[in-house]
């Protein structure tokens, strides 16, 4: 019996109606309920009004890259990297190549601090070697590659810049880090960067090698580098050093031309010293210098020849960080 | 009778072999004295151990360039200038355009001033027109034009390194003064330089244009030059400016790129403070900026549309006058 309520407007609709009324209602409201469990749940992280578009992997390959990035014992920057890298416009998808053999890749920290910009793939290698990072990896979809050292940073402005010289230049190595060989009278090469005398083609330096630890290059030149002579593989496995002198050895040989277009960094660090796992990279040891001048002459005899040109371009950004940085008294 | 002389080694020799010695002595020195009758003047500019080795025109064509330099009411100017120019390496012939109607070029001067590092050949003109320096010369003998106002001062130094930049982009106009055109809404164009706000194009500013009064170009592009409509020489006649933005177009439409190369100069000068014609240049006229604007709008309708493609290259010496110029944090 209902009384008070029977009095009210149930009176008017009658009985039968208020209980037909009152079962859709709870069936609305259950069913609404169910759709609300099956949405998927939503992160703390979100901003209010942040769109959370994934990036898919529709960015054509010839305007994108894929970043190449060899790491040994300084799992500490790479990470730090990784959340810098991932970033980077243009950008298709990270290959970390992890030279730490036996030990677990980072992927499962990785997976859990999702979701990413872009996709990362870690290759374990099983021989920790220079020259893994200059495989032909299937992963590669793009035409160009960035190949960074693990304890190297630029910035994004400088990459995306330094991109798009490359797609007007895509047979080069572009790059931040010029250095250049010197010929002495007795025939024998040397190694070295500014500090050494100026090869003597007219005014100022040259350079005839952009080292590929920080660089642009086409994917092509991976796999032109699976062909090379039995011998510069053994070299680079000797001294665990010269990937990249070998590599511009290959670029110039292939060209006829300078090997490298050397763009002006405005902001690249190196973070060498912020690791924790006290681990120095390569070049600190005292044979390091000494070593690329011995692969330079080893080189040139397992190619016959001295392929390496010089250049003298200096290519900075137009107007960028500062817009009128072109200026002249005129 | 030889008394003394007789009783020396002449008696032994004889009065008769005597006198023939003497004989052939004689008609030697008067032959010697002959032939340095008939040797070249020798100046007195000419220092003691100086080589005197007239430039030929042995320079091949590919490995030099011609100056042409158009002047009006600035005759003490381009005498600076030309003192200046002549010695600039690789140079192969300086041509004058002489806009001053009517009036006697320096060439009498130039010569009594000889000998001159280059050929200067002066075009005298019948009309003062802003294009009578695209004429396609028939002495030009070089690939490559330089082409500069009579106004401005490059050094050497860039001069050198621009032609050489040059070497290596043969198809665009390699030169120090960049300049630009930006959209509007109205699909009205507008012309400046980095006081204008950058086209929007990622970071940083562009360039569109390469003026031609400081700058490198192929010789073929004279040629093309007098292939154009009509109605571009109208233009040019009538605002008595805009040839350089003209050949801007031209050169765009050919290439399909940006028409130009920006080599940022060490040292470029406005002589124009330094005149004693008391002519200031036509770009102090109140109207020179607005002009270059309504050609770049006429230009758009002339040629159906809008050739021009920005560029952000700055091209620099590496090592050059610092030879650390490159030198970064890392």
């Amino acid at each position: 019996r209902c009384f008070h309520f029977c009095k009210l407007p149930g009176r008017v609709m009658g009985i039968r109606l208020l209980r037909f009324t009152s079962v859709v209602i709870i069936v609305l409201l259950l069913v609404a309920g169910a759709l609300t469990a099956l949405l998927p749940t939503i992160k703390d992280d979100k901003l209010p009004n942040s769109r959370r578009e994934p990036k898919t992997q529709s960015q054509s390959a010839l305007d994108s890259f894929t970043l190449i990035m060899q790491t040994y014992n300084r799992t500490d920057l790479l990470l730090k990297l990784l959340n810098h890298y991932q970033a980077i416009p243009h950008l298709h998808k990270i290959i970390v190549v992890w030279n730490n053999i036996g030990e677990k890749t980072p992927e499962e920290m990785w997976n859990s601090l999702g979701p990413h910009p872009v996709p990362v793939v870690f290759k374990v290698q099983t021989v920790n070697r220079m020259r893994n990072r200059l495989q032909n990896f299937p992963d590669l979809e793009t035409k160009a590659v960035l190949m960074m050292d693990d304890d190297t940073l630029v910035s994004a402005h400088d990459l995306a810049f330094a991109f798009s010289i490359w797609q007007q230049f895509p047979e080069h190595i572009v790059g931040f880090v010029p250095r250049k060989h010197i010929s002495t009278p007795s025939g024998v090469y040397s190694y070295g960067s500014f500090e050494l005398q100026n090869p003597g083609f007219g005014n100022g330096d040259q350079y005839s090698m952009v080292l590929i630890g920080a660089a642009f290059f086409h994917r092509g030149y991976l796999e032109d580098f699976q062909q090379q002579p039995e011998a510069v593989y053994a070299l680079i496995d000797e001294t665990q050093n010269c990937d990249d002198i070998a590599m511009n050895f290959l670029v110039a040989k292939h060209t006829g031309k300078p090997s490298g277009v050397f763009v002006k960094p405005v902001d690249i660090r190196n973070l060498e010293k912020d690791t924790n796992s006290g681990y120095s990279g390569m070049w600190h040891r005292a044979e390091h210098l000494l070593q690329r001048s011995y692969c330079v002459n080893k080189l040139v005899s397992i190619y016959d020849g001295m392929p390496l040109k010089y250049s003298n371009i200096m290519i900075s950004q137009f107007g960028f960080p500062n817009y009128a940085n072109h200026k002249n008294k005129m």
